[in-house]
């Protein structure tokens, strides 16, 4: 069975679609969880898949860090390594390299970067990002770029995307022709609209499977987020669909939903349930909050998940209060559950034509 | 419904039993998982739930400093607190008094100690640790005793066994009359089988209804223990159930089988699978050794549970070694579901008459 990816309808900007892949279909717009270390962190697969979630997000620079891509090729891929019927999507390390190497030199050939667990040499290049997301067995593959850190320097900003694009391009021919696998470019040019709009039409030269837009969620403010997203949606193929990379809080979702993107990553959820942090429909909850000690009611009484059907916020504040793992797993398991919903609801309310009313009445709310 | 206990039959020393109660019926010899804190560390109850647990066990001093009663009863109990279905056991907190408690004062009327949390000064009582495991609402009551560290001074360990003898009396005087709650006596009297036969033959005078052997666990060897139990094993009664408190390892309780033990409690599994410690068949397995890096296999391939049944040593050594939460969470949930099976052997065993077999193949290994 053949991956691919059709367009069902359109409310002004915002879009739904499906992806199939031979591991299950995926509605968008879709929110991806992280699953860093071949783990959602503090939940389990079964857990994941009752969130309703369609694909989840595994990264390769934690994974050729720990623990190596031979334990994983060896048993034939992350899927079977960590029990994982949903598709995945790997991103290709750069990112990463940017935000948590200790040191890094970029050549034309690729970059070398010390490991932040050992402090280790390691080179990756395209040729190398690509193939170990061939041997993680990953359903969508991104390519290998320099993503640089949040900055007003133009020069160095089109350095780095020009350098991008050659990589893209080296990542195409590496990635070959695969009927059950994706491969998207990443648009890069910071926050310089016809550096972006440049980026995108040579990416589109290349032809990839899908686009994403990375280099953001670096420090930029979200107007600045939403403006680069503005420049960019009528030049994105409409037939393709459209990832913003590391992003974001509901609000940010709603307002990339809203100017046509159809795919989302965040750690936010899964981060957030760890120290206790609620999203909800009326915005977020500290369950650390003392307040929540005489709150015998549940966190989201319409959400199906168990730390609103079977708990009060009172046990969910004395759990999170004890550092007990349980409040881990519950409030990250509530935290994707929500971000699954707000999904389920963006789609249902383009299919009907009525997203710019769901828009209008909750992206204040979700945005704080 | 009311709650019983019905000895079923005999192999030699061992006993296989059932306590009736009106969450359900525990299969006696019974193995309580510890849930400190309203919550089985690293587990959901449901996990709980699937590793066949009958009863689990909760800690009075624990939840009488972290939520404190009133958020519990306030509720309907620890049941609803936590949506466990199953009957729940609660120490009286004199265990903990002594291990944890910084600084206590001991007299007649009971212990003044500084909570180990905050410092507070808590005073408790047998009429406060009986009324605190009532508003509880728990199924198993334990008496309050005072629970001396391991000593040799024999009349340091007569005095204060007499004192738990008067809070015995106290204890079930304002513990009343219950059909569907029991109330056990703890034997007390350190390595000293005149104290404990002593202490033993009061509390039967007194009348529980099922009788536990306390002050061990807490620095002697396993023969001084298992001296012990051999001690009181032919005066404890045979139509109550007998619980040996805070043990043990699967060779303990191996050991306390073969010596008439019906119900113990440990937080062994739970806190060796947060650390990456497995109990199998063949003996303890550190997760975290380097050499599962290359064993693909499961960890215990028999044993009905998700850490055995769909991953290998390799993905668990991968999540041990970064601290992921799933790894607590799936040894754990291991560990439990290992001496859950070992429960269920030992019963299948008694039931036989085989158990003495059973003992002679894995002592030794289970004793390590």
């Amino acid at each position: 069975m053949n991956i691919s990816f059709e367009l069902l309808s359109e409310d002004n900007n915002a879009r739904l679609g499906l992806i199939k892949t031979p591991r299950g279909n995926i509605h968008t717009p879709a929110f991806m969880p992280v699953g860093t270390l071949a783990t959602v962190k503090a939940l389990t697969i079964d857990q994941v898949l009752q969130t309703k979630s369609e694909i989840i997000l595994c990264n390769t620079y934690h994974l050729l860090l720990r623990p190596g891509v031979e334990r994983i090729s060896r048993v034939g891929g992350l899927h079977k390594f960590m029990n994982c019927k949903l598709p995945i999507l790997t991103d290709s390390g750069g990112f990463q390299v940017m935000s948590l190497s200790k040191s890094r030199k970029i050549c034309e050939e690729g970059v070398v970067f010390n490991s932040h667990i050992d402090g280790k040499k390691i080179f990756l290049s395209p040729e190398i990002s690509i193939d170990v997301q061939k041997n993680l067995n990953s359903d969508i593959v991104m390519v290998f770029d320099e993503c640089p850190k949040y900055s007003r320097d133009k020069y160095e900003i089109k350095k780095s995307m020009d350098l991008s694009i050659r990589w893209a391009s080296r990542s195409k021919k590496v990635f070959g022709k695969h009927n059950n696998k994706f491969l998207f470019g990443i648009v890069q040019g910071g926050i310089f609209d016809d550096l972006r709009l440049d980026c995108l039409k040579k990416l589109k030269d290349i032809s990839f499977d899908g686009y994403a837009i990375g280099g953001l969620a670096v420090g930029e403010s979200q107007i600045e987020m939403f403006n680069t997203i503005d420049c960019l949606k009528d030049e994105l193929p409409i037939e393709k669909p459209h990832y913003l990379m590391g992003t974001g809080t509901p609000g940010d979702i709603l307002g990339a939903v809203y100017r046509g993107i159809d795919m989302f990553d965040c750690v936010l959820p899964t981060r957030s349930g760890r120290t206790g942090l609620a999203y909800t429909w009326k915005g977020k909850v500290n369950l650390r909050n003392s307040r929540y000690m005489k709150d015998d009611d549940p966190l989201e009484p319409g959400l199906n998940c168990p730390a609103s059907k079977l708990y009060s916020k009172n046990y969910l504040n004395h759990l999170v209060n004890c550092n007990e793992i349980l409040a881990s797993n519950l409030i990250t398991w509530h935290n994707i559950a929500f971000y699954q919903d707000l999904m389920e609801k963006i789609r249902y309310h383009i299919s009907n034509k009525t997203f710019k009313n769901f828009y209008d009445k909750y992206f204040s709310i979700l945005n704080e």
